[in-house]
């Protein structure tokens, strides 16, 4: 593979789906007449969390495995992850039986570990966050002549533009698709094929009030640091990615801030009203839809849930309220 | 339609499955290590969970309307129902534009109840449970020279086989298939699909222990009531139906109990391995694997997932314990 093969572009989006659906299956994007009713919308939720792994990002783990060479996944893949990319890559890596190494902190979400672990991955605990986890994945890959992953390189976020083909897919008319920005991948890939596809289409990224670094970072066109307490894991970026950055600064049109205490209650709604497990990253898409209300309104809007890897703990906490 | 072409057999499944894919799409059939390993088998879990109302049923409801006429979609469907069944007539009555009236007990799940009313159906609480609703809903259907569809009616079952396609389509060498029971549309379906291709297939039926009437009917080949006091909705039938059990009778191999208990343990670990919310009924599959690992051992198993409504007030129990 070249890296100008894998440049981000709806072209290359479209030949990455060929790959991804040789092993999964489109996600269903699901109407809501209680979600609709409750925004003043017509409010679509795209069911990335319906993907083995739970979460979009297995779409580009599955893009990127299926384009290395024998010796590559021999030689193994190494990464860092606070969850879900480091299970993307671990799942990936078991259906081309390539060998798969995640650093992930020490206090990194349990059950997400035993899963990477089920698909066979060397999970290595190492440091406190995911900073000092993707220094020791690298230097790991340069000493055993491994292949380093990046939670933003453009062969996974090519991967996981699939989900954003099927959204235009079922939906071409819709109006307005809000997306969770974690590393930015999700977004990024998401925004290329709708706005490719119709510039009309408004973008809308969402993160926590408590972890804003990416959202200061697209407000001030540069490279931001910032606090990092949210509890949503799949937002939690406290060191903004320079390349999601850019795109996002050419495609996104808004970028709100919501309150961790908003994504409960929204994902409380969310959990009794659709009957499926949802992290909080996709629930601040609707806190997020609920902010936007007037501006939403009697548009079609879709809220991308970018995952269902809540732990048991948080899901107890957000029940029992 | 005519009953004959209703008549239950894999062809007609198989013309079902047509009008069941014109709105729905096959659900996920998925591998589970850490399942796999905690029984000594290998695991699937069937994802019904993943349909639009969250449960099997739907597939038969869609079939159902399918095939009505303009004039009897106008006249109106009544029909009764504890929840799933209910929310499946409301689903495919929206989805074709017909009335639907469905007649709930007085406690009835408000979540299910919600789901209905979100669909556009008349809810019309009535009685203490399903055969008070079911006489009074068959009374309406005549007064008001509707249709009256009772949950086990064959069209439905020939609707909920296309689930049982999908598991001999993407698993051929499955040995055993494990099935909650409740008024026994699912097992009749996916026996008559698996049996039919390969009879070494071995079906097995599950029940609580808190509501064994289908049990003790099928042990004894006759009709028996029973008391039905468990928490799993789903498999809570305290009077059986004589045409599920009359293919039950043929086709099914063995039917275990589970208690109300295992079978909440069995959803605390379904829910933290899989991230899916998972109704009691479909938990009970895996509470009666973990019975009977021993038979089990090394073979290709199935559990069928029937649905994702558990209430919040017992998911909160569930993750608090």
């Amino acid at each position: 593979m070249t890296k100008q093969e894998n440049t981000v572009s709806l072209k290359n989006i479209i030949k990455a789906s060929k790959n991804v659906y040789q092993h999964l299956s489109p996600t269903p994007l699901r109407y809501y007449q209680q979600l609709s009713d409750s925004i003043g919308a017509k409010v679509w939720l795209k069911h990335e969390n319906h993907n083995p792994t739970c979460a979009f990002k297995v779409r580009g783990g599955i893009n990127c495995v299926a384009q290395l060479s024998k010796e590559q996944r021999q030689a193994g893949l190494y990464t860092a992850s606070t969850g879900n990319h480091g299970q993307s890559i671990a799942y990936a890596s078991k259906l081309f039986g390539a060998k798969a190494v995640v650093y992930v902190p020490k206090n990194a979400n349990s059950g997400k570990v035993a899963a990477m672990q089920s698909y066979g991955a060397k999970v290595v605990h190492f440091g406190d966050n995911f900073d000092q986890c993707r220094a020791a994945a690298l230097e790991a890959a340069n000493q055993n002549k491994g292949l380093f992953i990046g939670p933003t390189d453009d062969i996974l976020i090519n991967g996981v533009g699939s989900y954003g083909l099927e959204i235009m897919n079922d939906l071409p008319d819709v109006d307005v698709i809000i997306v969770p920005v974690g590393a930015g991948s999700g977004i990024c890939a998401t925004a290329m094929v709708a706005k490719t596809i119709n510039p009309d289409i408004k973008i809308i990224g969402v993160q926590s009030a408590q972890a804003p670094a990416q959202q200061l970072s697209w407000l001030k066109r540069e490279l931001i640091e910032a606090d990092n307490t949210t509890i949503a894991e799949g937002v939690a970026t406290g060191v903004p990615f320079i390349n999601t950055q850019e795109t996002m600064w050419k495609y996104v049109d808004e970028f709100v801030l919501v309150d961790d205490k908003d994504i409960i209650k929204a994902n409380k709604i969310l959990s009794e009203t659709t009957h499926n497990l949802i992290e909080e990253a996709s629930a601040s898409t609707f806190a997020a839809a609920l902010q936007l209300k007037e501006q939403l309104k009697d548009k079609s809007v879709v809220l991308v849930m970018s995952g269902g890897n809540i732990s048991m703990q948080n899901l107890s906490k957000l029940i029992g309220d």
